[in-house]
């Protein structure tokens, strides 16, 4: 095989960054051939795969052997699981194993897991030795279909989630189908709301066909493959038309701002909130306060909240366990998130479904009011 | 002033890189007129300053006034004076202080002072929100004519010297040429050092130059300012031809490998050896190795050593005070430098003065027997 085929119920998805463009295979398999792939495009390398406790007891051996079969000599290490394990002091220790390992700017750091490993592992080629190569195998459906693509890493500070951090591009992605099998219903659900936000961004017949095909995609096999790599195609173009978020990329914040707010506000705590959940919530938040604005129909607000309702997401904050911090608190941290800029609120905004669009100046006011407002729903 | 001027006595280097591309100002004055400058190219910015404790005392408040009169709100971060400030302690210190000052993407970290302090704000102006915009005041000479251009930034680990950074574009260099009257004789020659270099990589001319005028540019005034924006412009030249090292900026390496790993044995104690002093030997070593691989003629080392020595630099071992490691283990350091590809050793050599060149296998067994001999001189 080489890095111009695809095996067959593989998908591939080529993201155009110049010199820094890159593959996203798709498929069942992938960790099993992932030394030949690695080695098509990286000849000679040595490589470090980072990982977490769970996922290194799956996968961690099998992946070490196909690097080996295709003459990649490879070091781990194993990681925490879980987002707190995004710090500074992480990034440290994976650095000076990296370094240790006297790993060579050629050579390649491998994200062996979901998100926070991903974004971690990214960082820290990112910084070891100004820039190493980077492959990404994500075990997460919100990996596979959002944080793998598109070079953004990074980690949390007291201040905020991913404040700290780099763009750097992956040389190579790998999103083996299989192991979403063994994610709980709980996980699935998470990258399925990132999966969804591709559809309400621009992709209104893409949000359409997932109203009728959920159940499919969520039982696996083709159409599980094709809304992958759908969303990752949708991905693959908006961060090829902004690599550097400019413009367009603040799109894929949608839902991300009220998001990351009631992450922040639960603590980061997972058995609270997770990503996608927080997503899911923040996204039938835009569609609602677009329609508090004027902009958006009603309807449309409630087609988001039954679909997203229908697969099992939460999708308002009486739908988060506990008690949350006062809406005067939520605002904070939604100011404190990066999508600032000079004091004034940015939001991604609605028309309708696959309409959404980027609003550099929103009130503050009108955001206090809403949430205010949905506090007491 | 806007940016099209430059005031009499000043000079100016652009740096021609696309949309990252800026410009160092050269001349007097030029702390004094930061705000200024600053903002007609940065408008409506916050800043983030950061200094050391020995620059803070000299030039912080000027600079503070001065952004302040330009409508620019700062707030200051003062570090420790020292090569062993360049850590991740440090850079999660600094990091947080800017996010607690809620600086934002579109806002500025502001380094003022020598190159310690501008790798390391220079790295927390890469990692901060993923990047943030970057000003460079330097104020020393080696930092004016080397670390403040070109967007390589970092800090040392116990594996090495910079072996964690990023390339991160300043938007600004400022280099003020009355500061230099500060610097201690010592500090002077080690930048000259620097200076000296870019003649010596691919301008023969201007080595000469340095030859017959040191005294001047020593004395201060527009021979120095001249010898500082030449050795920006070659600089400059070598950085737009190769941003991210690919090829042809590992010549500003030369003396830097043999450099790297005194400073590294000597434990980056500046009392015993100072950076510029490093690179004064090494790049006699450089011209000695390379005479030994007969590729250049004994001439030219000497000439090389002869003037080094003439204003004053260290240019061999012995001129190390204290005991240094024995040979293979300054072997040791050489191979663990940042300038290793795949296990071989890559070195910058020469065929003469102004011309040297990337030699990508240099047979480790010559380098050994090299500073064996090295060692009994």
């Amino acid at each position: 095989m080489n890095d111009n085929t695809t095996a067959p119920g593989e998908a591939r998805v080529h993201v155009s960054l110049g010199e820094r463009s890159y593959d996203i295979l798709i498929g069942p398999g992938l960790i099993a051939s992932a030394g030949q792939q690695i080695a098509a495009r990286l000849p000679g390398i040595r490589a470090a795969i980072v990982s977490d406790e769970n996922v290194a007891d799956l996968y961690l051996e099998k992946l070490g052997e196909s690097l080996s079969r295709a003459g990649i000599e490879s070091t781990s290490i194993v990681l925490p699981a879980g987002e707190k394990t995004k710090n500074f002091e992480q990034v440290i220790a994976v650095s000076e194993a990296v370094l240790a390992a006297r790993l060579e700017r050629g050579d390649a750091v491998i994200a062996l897991g979901g998100g926070v490993v991903g974004d971690l592992s990214g960082f820290v080629a990112g910084i070891v030795r100004r820039g190493m190569n980077f492959v990404q195998i994500p075990t997460s459906l919100l990996a596979q279909v959002d944080s793998s693509v598109g070079g953004k890493t990074g980690i949390n500070t007291s201040h905020g989630k991913n404040l700290i951090g780099v763009f750097h591009q992956p040389a190579l992605v790998l999103a083996d189908a299989d192991v979403l099998d063994s994610l709980s219903g709980r996980e699935f659900r998470a990258g399925y709301a990132e999966m969804a936000k591709y559809g309400l961004i621009d992709q209104p017949d893409f949000f359409a066909w997932l109203e009728k095909n959920w159940q499919q995609v969520f039982a696996g096999g083709a159409p599980r493959i094709h809304a992958i790599a759908t969303s990752c195609q949708a991905k693959a173009d908006v961060v090829a038309a902004d690599e550097y978020e400019g413009g367009k990329r603040a799109l894929l914040n949608l839902g991300h701002t009220f998001g990351h707010a009631l992450e922040a506000a639960t603590g980061y705590d997972s058995g609270r909130l997770v990503h996608g959940e927080g997503v899911a919530i923040g996204m039938v938040l835009a569609h609602e306060f677009s329609t508090r604005m004027n902009l958006a129909s009603p309807d449309d607000a409630q087609r988001v909240a039954a679909h997203l309702r229908a697969v099992g997401l939460p999708t308002q904050l009486s739908d988060i366990e506990g008690t949350l911090p006062p809406p005067d608190i939520l605002l904070e941290h939604i100011a404190q998130d990066k999508k600032v800029k000079r004091g004034k609120l940015t939001f991604i905004l609605t028309r309708g479904i696959g309409q959404s669009f980027v609003a550099d100046d929103v009130p503050i006011s009108e955001v206090l009011g809403f949430l205010k407002e949905k506090y007491t729903q």
